[in-house]
Order: structure tokens, then C-alpha cells, then sequence
């Protein structure tokens, strides 16, 4: 009998690393799309797209995997099971249960209705019109409806939805922090757009030759540590980290000559992503638990090493000396102050993802009011526009001046991702409660900062959480990590701090 | 029932459809591995190019394919499929054939076999010790003797492994022109050895920094017309062309700052390959017929334009005077006339891949024989080191001096590639033949080149050769283009030409 276990436990995971193999050839896809495969052939790429998806898919619905679910899942089986193993069938059993049960017709057309929302999405962003997307996204809301009902839920439809992207997350817990959130930074922004002195962004404007930015991504990287020999670095429209396998993640920027900090930090923000994938345990390579536990854990990963190491003054002590020897001209005069100030200044903005780290939550907090308020039909998709501009009004005191720059810029919806959104302010959440953890543990952190010396934070950021991947869900994790549950005050005391000393604010 | 068989047809294209998708997944993998994965993904990699390799094989033997075979082979379907079908149905049914014959425990077993013997060819290669190889070439070799057995073949076994690479070559066929191919060479070899005037080669060897050689090779590849829009220019350690699909067929290059020529010529020999597959018709996307008609017609388009135009004197009258701005110490004082015989200059070497035009054949004429030997059991692989070293005398009159340049220096045999050699030959011979052909009715092609002007001779090319794609065999494209079987009067006459006027022989 365990002789039939350990060889049905084996098969089992032969089959799932089989499935992260498919997931490897669409990530691969995914990189060489973006990274510059050749345009005219891309048509006929997305085929092989479809087909690699729908393999993938079809494993993890297949006959075999029902009986791997249902065999394994057995008393007498469970037991025998290593650790890693349950986890795995968790998740497997999780997945399976949301595919099996929608009915096969409705998921197809679903497909059809995403493809066809992702193309008028496009056409009404072209044409800042949102009537064109609206039936569009009207479709996709129904059938998500449908299928909440399909797969049930907890206390709030929407948390169906929630739990998809960050485990266990829900609309009570949410709103607890959101509302504080709000509370804190709507005042604190205003503080800031009444301050005296404000930071000097000109010089941010200035030339900086791509070639020479690149230099310095490359410089900077090494000094973090990242293995140019478990990954690269690319050029692309939107900068991502993606991972091929363990030992093969990569990260893209974006440059631009007359913009450099928006490339450089997104070298910084993708290698924090990269960095979680890269330290994961070499016991799940191979298995489903080897990648980052949740949205919003991975987006705290990249937030840590973005907004709260790589937009620090300790860091920029150590750095700016050495940025400024790569443009001469453009740093000339501005002082290591200035530098710092400039690069974390504060402005309300009607894009999210050019949003800085004190109005970025409201962005998020906007869509996430929106997504519930739709899922709990209290809201209309055909108000969506009056609604987004009354939001943007009401917390960043700003109303955009069409849909293209307001409802329509994200294309999140397009692809029918409710959800996920949450995800990114999570992240900041997050990334502030561990932050706050982290400086008690390492003693000193500013003087490792300032001294380059990355390496016990970057243990301990492994040992404390990336090594884990998905064997530890993001609620068990965060509580172990940092000894209580999702807690607002540690990002809010964090903004508080930084802001007013940017802004030389009255405490 | 004619209904019936449309739509057995259609699944049965979409089927091969799939096939196709598979490959454009492997042919990318192949691609990103050698053009910049991180080095420590790789071991993982191949377990996914392992997983990649074995559905889409699977797929060629499968029960579904069992059935499509026989049922539309069918006389009452067969009838009503269109032509392409049928051509598709031919190939798979071939490549079902070969595959299914063979046991599958001893197919399993050689691929083992294989990836020892590549593991074994790489440690004595580095060791330039051929005892390390010979036990597992002889296990490869006493596997394809009993392949050969399974398939059945027509006169000699040996044309049962010719025919995977080029369909319809035998030994007689390749036998009667290498003969004459050999009476021919060696003494103009002998010839232009004993040449008073020698082109002076020493300014190849000057620095040319590699930043302006890719300059060149992107300006070069624009003139002859390569759409970077349907395909790209990378680096690699050997130069090659890959199709990922209809529309996007990539080519890589090398880049020596002390050897500008082997980087440049690679660049044209691989856009040559690419034109090709560029060019085929559209209808044939998606089927397996979408690609060269033969490992040697393949390699002639390369041939025709690295070797034929891009060695020629009327391009270097238009493209010298440019090539010298890029680089001008290194070409001051150089004329045309010198740089064109320094180009082709020729020198018997140990190693195939960098030997000149007209040498080349006679390297691949003694792996042929040597194969041939092996497989009408006339040699023994453990005498190969020493009969290839008196080919070598023979042919070359040079002996490599240990087996790391010798026997032991290409890969195909590790890899179970017995019949392939042929096929580079066979590239020259139809290169010179179409070239022939080409001359005739191409008024004044010399003069389109040296004027850049090379619409006229691609279109000549697609629509005689490229459109066809696998839809015609190569021995049926060869006489339809150029009206006669193959013959090797062409390259032969085309070689005493062009080295009788390099070497100023006396005619």
C-alpha cells in the first residue's frame, strides 16, 4: 500500500511539474513578445499562445487530475503525504474546483468575451470613449456574477473574487484598513500640497543619454546582488520581472532620455520581484508553490526594495555621488538633499501607474470602492465614469479630463481581473508592517543601507519569506513574519514620517 | 459523406496545426538558449525542452494520428482532399512510419544512448581522446544498422539515412557526383597552392570594433532587404537562422574583432536561409509543409547568397567603398580587386565549419564516405581516427594534428546525425546549378548587384523556389527550375572560374 502512495504521490507530482513546464513556454512566450519579437509575426504567435494556455488548462481539469484530487485527497493517502505534497494537491484541488465548476460552454464564451472587451477597451482608450467599452464590460461583470454563484462564497460575493489574488483577504478586513488609509492620507496629502517648501523636480527633466542610464541600471543591480547569471535585464513598454524557473528570472525597465528616475526605479521595483522568485526553497522547483505566495505579498517584495530602500536617503547617500558622475551636467549644483527630496515629491495625477507612493493607495482604494460597490449591485457599470471623477475629486482633489485618463486607462477590467486591484495597496501594507519588523531584527539598517552592505537584509528577507514561496499562505506568513495580523499604522506612520520631513511639515 | 470528410480533413489540419504550434515552442526555446539565457536556468530548461520535445512526438505517433493516417489514405477520402492535404498526409504518414517501426523500448534506449554519447563526444573532444567516444558511436551506429533493418531501404541501408535529409538522394546519385566532384577539386586545390599570385589576407586580421561590424550587418541586411519586422539580428557562438513561424524567421551572427569576415559572411549566409522560409506561401502556414524542401536545398539559398552573390565582385564594387568608411585604417591602401581575392582566398584547414568554398566539399566528401563504409559494414568506427587522417592527406594533403581537429570535431555524430554530412555538399551543388539556371534568365544580374538592385533575383528565387515550401520534393523543384537533374558541372565550372581569375591561373 505505501509502496502504491509514494509511487501515486510521485506520479501526481510528475504531472504538476509537467504543468509549470507548459507555464515556463508561456512565460517565455510571454518575455519574447514584449521584449521584441519580431511584430509582423505575432499573429501567428498568438495561436501558439492559445494553444500552450489551453493544454495548461486542460491539465488542470483533466480526468487524471480529478483523480489525483480525489485519491489522494483520501484519508488513508492524505496521511502518507509529504508536506509539500498536500500543499500542492491544495492548490491543485483549489483550481480544479473553481475551473470544474463552470459549465465548459460558459467558460468558453467568457474567453470570447475577454478577447472581444480587450479590443474595444483599446478602441474606446484610442477614442476616449467609454460607451464603446461599456456593454463590453457590462458582459464580463454578469458573467463573474454568475460565476461567483457558480463557485459560492463567504459573507461578501466580492471576496470570492479577492481571494483569487491575495488568500483569505475579504471585504470586512479591506474596508477596516482602506477606511484608515483614507482617513490618514488625504489629510497628509493636503499638508503637503500647502507646504512652503516643496521639492525642486526641474533637474529630473533633464537629458540623461539612454546608453548611460543603462550603465548605471546595470552598476546598480550588481551593487544589489542581482545574478546576472540566474537572469537579464530588458528594455520594454511596461517594465516586469517574469520567472522562467528558479534559477531564471528576469526583469525589464523602460528608458527614457528625458525621464531617467521613472526606469530607474522600475529596475529597482522589478528586481524586488525578481529577488522573492530567485531565494525560494530548491525543495519546490518543480511544484506549484514556487513562486510568491500572493499578489500583494510580491508587490510588497518589489514596494521594500523600490519606495523604502531605493528612494531612501541612506541609499542615495551611498549612490547619488556615483549617479551624478554619469550625467555630470544634470546633477551639477543639486545636492544630495535636493536629489532625495525631488525623487520622492508628491503630486496628485490622474494615471495610477505614474501615481507617487503617497497617492498611489487612493488610486487603488477608488477601484477597489468601484469593484465592490459592483459586485454588490450598488453600483452600475454605466456610471462608472461619474463615479471614478467624483472619487478622483473627493481624494486627490483632481478630475480627469476625459476617460482615457480616468475609467478607461487600466487595462485590468478588459481582461476580466476583479479583484486584483486590492492587490497593490496590499502590497504597500504589507511591504511598511514587514519594514517596520525588519528594523528591529537588523541593527542598524540605515548604516548597512548607507554602506552598501545588502546581504543581511536580503537574508533575512529570503529566510523570513521568500524561501517559504506558496507553502505558507499570505495570512500565516505576514503573522509570523511580523507577529500580528494586517495592521494600517505601520504604513501611515512610515508616510507620516517621510512626508513631513520632505516637506518640512509641522509635526 | 463529403461533409463528413471536410471536416475529418480540417481536424485532421488542425491536428498538424498543433504539431506546428509545438514547434514554434521548441524553436524559440532553441533560440533563447543560445541567444542569452541565464546560464544556471538552462539545467531546468532542458527538463521543459524535454517535456516540449516529447508531446509534440507523442503527437506523431499517436493513436489519433494512427487514425487520420489510415482513414484519409482511403481511396473514396483521399480523392476529395485538397492538394496541400494530401502533401501534409504524405509527410505524416512517412514520419509515422519511421517512428512507429521501431520498437518503443529501443527508441526510449537511443535516446539515452544519445545524450551519453553527446556527453562522451564533449568530454573527448575536450580531451582530444577518441577512445572516450568510440564505445558509444559504435552503440549509435549498431542502433541506426537496426533502424535501418525496421525501415526497410532500397539498394543500400545507407539511403534509408540519406533520405530523412534530403528525400530521393541515394548513394549511386551521390556517388557518381562526388567522384567527379573529387577529380576535379583536388587538382585545382593543387593549383591555386602552387599559384605565384595569392591574395595577401593580413589586413582581415586588423581590429574592427564589433560595435561598428554590427552597424555594417544591420546596413547590409536592410540593403539586401531583410524585414527586421519579420525577424531580428542576435549573437550567438555558431551563427543560425530559425523560423519561429511564417513570419518571423530570426538569424544570429558572430562578432570577432580580429576576423570582421567570418561574422560577415555568416550574417548573409543566414539571411539567405531566412529568405526562404520568409517567402513561403502563405497558404501553407500552419502545415508542416511551411518550411525548405530539404536539409540541401535549404542550404543551397544560404550558399547562393553568402558564397555566390555575397563573395562576388559586383557586390563588393557597390558595397567595398561603404565597408571601408566603417573601418578605414584597416581598408586604407586595400583595393577592390584585393579585398575580393582576400575574401576568397583558400587554404586547406582541419575544421569544416571555417574551411573556404572550394575546399569545403571535400571535407564533406570524406565524412560521406566514411559513413557510407560504416554502413555497408566495409569500416570499422574504431578505425575511423586513421582514416580520416588519410582522407585528409588525400584530399587535403594536411593531417590534423590529434583528433580534437579531426575526427572528433563536429557534433552530428553524437547526436545520431548519420547522413546528414551529404547534405552541405549537395548545398553547393544546387546553389551553382539554380545560380546557373538564374543567369540565364535574370538579364544582366551581375549588373542588378553591383546596383544593389536585388528585387528581381529574390523575386526569381520566391517564386521558383521559396513558394514552394515542402509542397514539391527537392528532386522534382530541382529539375523544374532548372530543367535537369543534378549535376555537377555547374559548381565545377563555376569554381574553375572563379579561382582561375582569383589565382590568375592559366586556363
Amino acid at each position: 500500500m505505501l509502496t502504491t502512495i509514494r509511487s501515486r504521490e510521485q506520479e501526481f507530482l510528475q504531472y504538476i511539474r509537467e504543468m509549470m513546464h507548459y507555464q515556463e513556454v508561456l512565460h517565455l512566450l510571454f518575455w519574447d513578445v514584449r521584449t521584441g519579437a519580431p511584430k509582423k509575426g505575432l499573429g501567428l504567435r498568438a495561436d501558439v499562445i492559445g494553444t500552450m494556455s489551453t493544454k495548461k488548462f486542460a491539465m488542470s481539469i483533466s480526468a487524471e487530475m480529478k483523480t489525483y484530487v480525489e485519491e489522494l485527497s483520501q484519508a488513508e493517502y492524505y496521511q502518507q503525504l509529504s508536506p509539500i505534497t498536500r500543499k500542492v494537491l491544495e492548490h491543485a484541488k483549489k483550481e480544479y474546483d473553481l475551473l470544474i465548476k463552470i459549465p465548459e460552454k460558459e467558460f468558453a464564451s467568457y474567453e470570447v468575451a475577454k478577447a472581444n472587451a480587450s479590443a474595444a477597451w483599446e478602441e474606446a482608450k484610442h477614442a476616449s470613449d467609454y460607451s464603446i467599452f461599456q456593454p463590453h464590460l457590462e458582459k464580463l461583470v454578469e458573467t463573474n456574477k454568475r460565476f461567483i454563484d457558480y463557485w459560492g462564497y463567504r459573507e461578501n460575493p466580492y471576496n470570492a473574487l479577492l481571494d483569487q489574488y491575495d488568500p483569505g483577504m475579504t471585504v470586512v478586513r479591506l474596508d477596516e484598513v482602506f477606511t484608515k488609509v483614507k482617513a490618514k492620507l488625504i489629510p497628509l496629502l493636503h499638508r503637503t500640497q500647502e507646504a512652503k517648501s516643496k521639492p525642486d523636480t526641474t533637474f529630473l527633466g533633464a537629458a540623461f543619454p539612454v546608453e548611460k542610464q543603462k550603465d548605471f541600471h546595470h552598476f546598480l543591480l550588481r551593487e544589489l546582488g542581482y545574478d546576472f547569471g540566474a537572469g537579464r535585464l530588458d528594455e520594454t513598454i511596461h517594465p516586469f520581472a517574469v520567472p522562467l524557473n528558479r534559477k531564471d528570472v528576469r526583469i525589464t525597465t523602460k528608458f527614457n532620455e528625458s525621464y531617467f528616475a521613472g526606469g530607474l526605479f522600475a529596475t529597482i521595483h522589478e528586481y524586488g520581484h525578481a529577488l522573492y522568485e530567485l531565494n525560494i526553497a530548491d525543495e519546490l522547483i518543480g511544484t506549484s508553490l514556487c513562486t510568491g505566495t500572493s499578489t500583494g505579498f510580491h508587490e510588497s517584495q518589489s514596494l521594500l526594495w523600490e519606495k523604502m530602500i531605493g528612494r531612501s536617503k541612506p541609499f542615495w547617500k551611498q549612490y547619488y555621488p556615483t549617479l551624478s558622475t554619469y550625467n555630470q551636467e544634470q546633477f551639477h549644483g543639486v545636492g544630495l538633499d535636493d536629489f532625495y527630496r525631488a525623487v520622492n515629491s508628491v503630486s496628485p495625477s490622474f494615471i495610477r501607474i505614474e501615481a507617487d507612493e503617497l497617492t498611489y493607495p487612493l488610486h487603488v482604494i477608488l477601484r477597489y470602492e468601484i469593484e465592490k460597490g459592483i459586485f454588490a449591485n450598488e453600483i452600475e457599470v454605466r456610471d462608472l465614469p461619474e463615479i471614478w471623477n467624483q472619487k478622483m475629486q473627493e481624494y486627490l482633489g483632481i478630475v480627469p479630463p476625459d476617460d482615457r485618463r480616468g475609467v478607461l486607462q487600466d487595462m485590468h477590467w478588459s481582461a476580466g481581473m476583479f479583484g486584483y486591484f486590492p492587490s497593490y495597496a496590499l502590497g504597500y501594507l504589507f511591504a511598511a508592517q514587514i519594514r517596520n519588523t525588519m528594523r528591529k531584527e537588523i541593527k542598524e539598517i540605515d548604516q548597512l543601507v548607507e554602506e552598501a552592505k545588502f546581504t543581511p537584509i536580503k537574508q533575512w528577507l529570503a529566510e523570513n519569506i521568500h524561501v517559504h514561496g506558496k507553502m505558507k499562505d499570505p495570512d500565516q506568513l505576514l503573522l509570523e513574519v511580523t507577529g500580528e495580523p494586517l495592521n494600517s499604522d505601520h504604513l501611515l506612520s512610515y508616510l507620516e514620517e517621510k512626508y513631513s520631513d520632505i516637506y518640512k511639515l509641522d509635526k
